[in-house]
């Protein structure tokens, strides 16, 4: 069917979600809001999270989505299951396809999953990965630095190998991880420093690449994969400033993004 | 659920996909029935691939699944969306996820298939990998020799090596091509020497773990994890020789399996 794939995010960082989805599904269309004037998600309330991330709900909704993506680590832990029960659509969220692939990546049984400090402290993905295999040794670690540089565009280059050479420094002592999550849908833009720093024997999942497989499978197993012959049409939406979405926009994607609306939450009426 | 997961195959080859799931999924229970006696299934005519199945289905019916895999390539092309439309719970073939896993890993969007002249013949991959991206080229090569080796046991040393070296010569010159699949449910005994022989540029998947990464994922999406604290029960059944089916099944485990039954299909009563 021609319906969109919404994905929602507090903000920029769920665009490598969907590029990897537009990547993998080149049929499907998506339509794409980052809630970037009340980003970051981590530090707020539950109620808060539940609260906005719903309003996102609530816009794509009036968009006709047959899948929503929530490209957010923190929305993902507060609000996935709720949202699973609501809706009529399927609903995936990050967490649980990194948590799969690295279970099946991993011949050690010790996999390690950095994240921001929220995704870290809230322990969802030991608990995604311990409710498949509660033998699995999880090392999991904060990496603070990481977003503020991947959205200054420092993505390559001395300075950025320095911050995670120094933030991944103790993960280094886990001789028997053979597997990395990169609990953090802003972290693939720096995954070449970080597979350097951490060194080739550790096979980095990024959630993203993850996520848009289990799209693709969940939507082909439903058989509501797009079969005709249209052309896709990607839309992005932010409820902050346009020129500086569309500005790190062009930048990910590696090419000009000019399909960006603004809208206002507040005005969107629930269904 | 405490209900096991089917797992069926014309023979021993899906023990590869059944060990996959033991893997990953550790405190799930597996029921595997192996039609060894009318095996392979890959020369048959289409209707009679299609009774065989729905005798083998019919049999893990009386053993209360909760979901069907049909670890037999050439099952899988004739019957996986009948199987689909019938069933209650949910039914994975082996294809699909060995095509969504190379899309993922694929960067130059070319993509190699190794398999029996079946399923090479029956071009199911080559479908489903141009389904989710038309633009994806395809290299697909029968590879006859591989099962016979594999079912003798020689894995590994010169003759395998020979083997594999000459079966795969003409893929090489493909140079744009990232990954290969493994379009047979043998072929992962001898990853190994194919990697070694298709070069450390090339990602190899192996569509048993793809599969069981793919059951994964459709049963944490449906909430239909075993989430209890049983240990799992894995049972083995053959339409063939038990001591031979006992043999394979332990050389390829790497451990003695025990839990093998002798069964007659023609005894099971349709639902």
């Amino acid at each position: 069917m021609k319906q969109p794939i919404g994905v929602i995010d507090s903000g920029v960082g769920g665009l490598t979600v969907a590029s990897e989805l537009i990547r993998q599904l080149p049929k499907e269309s998506i339509i794409y809001l980052g809630d970037t004037k009340r980003c970051p998600y981590g530090p707020r309330p539950k109620e808060e999270v539940i609260q906005y991330t719903w309003e996102m709900v609530n816009f794509l909704m009036t968009k006709d989505i047959k899948m929503l993506v929530i490209a957010c680590n923190t929305a993902t832990a507060f609000v996935l299951e709720q949202l699973k029960e609501a809706l009529s659509f399927p609903v995936v969220g990050v967490i649980q396809p990194g948590a799969r692939a690295a279970i099946t990546s991993s011949r050690t049984g010790e996999i390690g999953v950095i994240g921001t400090e929220g995704t870290i402290n809230s322990r969802a993905y030991v608990d995604a990965l311990k409710q498949i295999n509660s033998q699995i040794t999880v090392r999991d670690l904060a990496c603070p630095a990481f977003v503020p540089l991947v959205e200054k565009g420092i993505v390559k280059g001395s300075e950025a190998y320095q911050v995670v050479r120094e933030s991944l420094g103790q993960m280094k002592v886990y001789n028997d991880m053979d597997t990395l999550i990169l609990g953090c849908t802003h972290y693939p833009m720096i995954k070449d420093l970080i597979q350097e720093v951490i060194g080739s024997t550790v096979t980095v999942i990024s959630s993203g690449e993850e996520t848009a497989r289990e799209v693709s499978t969940i939507l082909g197993y439903q058989k509501k994969l797009y079969q005709g012959q249209l052309e896709p049409q990607n839309h992005f939406y932010t409820t902050g400033d346009v020129e500086v979405f569309q500005a790190i926009a062009s930048r990910w994607f590696d090419q000009r993004v000019d399909a960006v609306s603004k809208i206002d939450l507040h005005s969107v009426k629930s269904l």
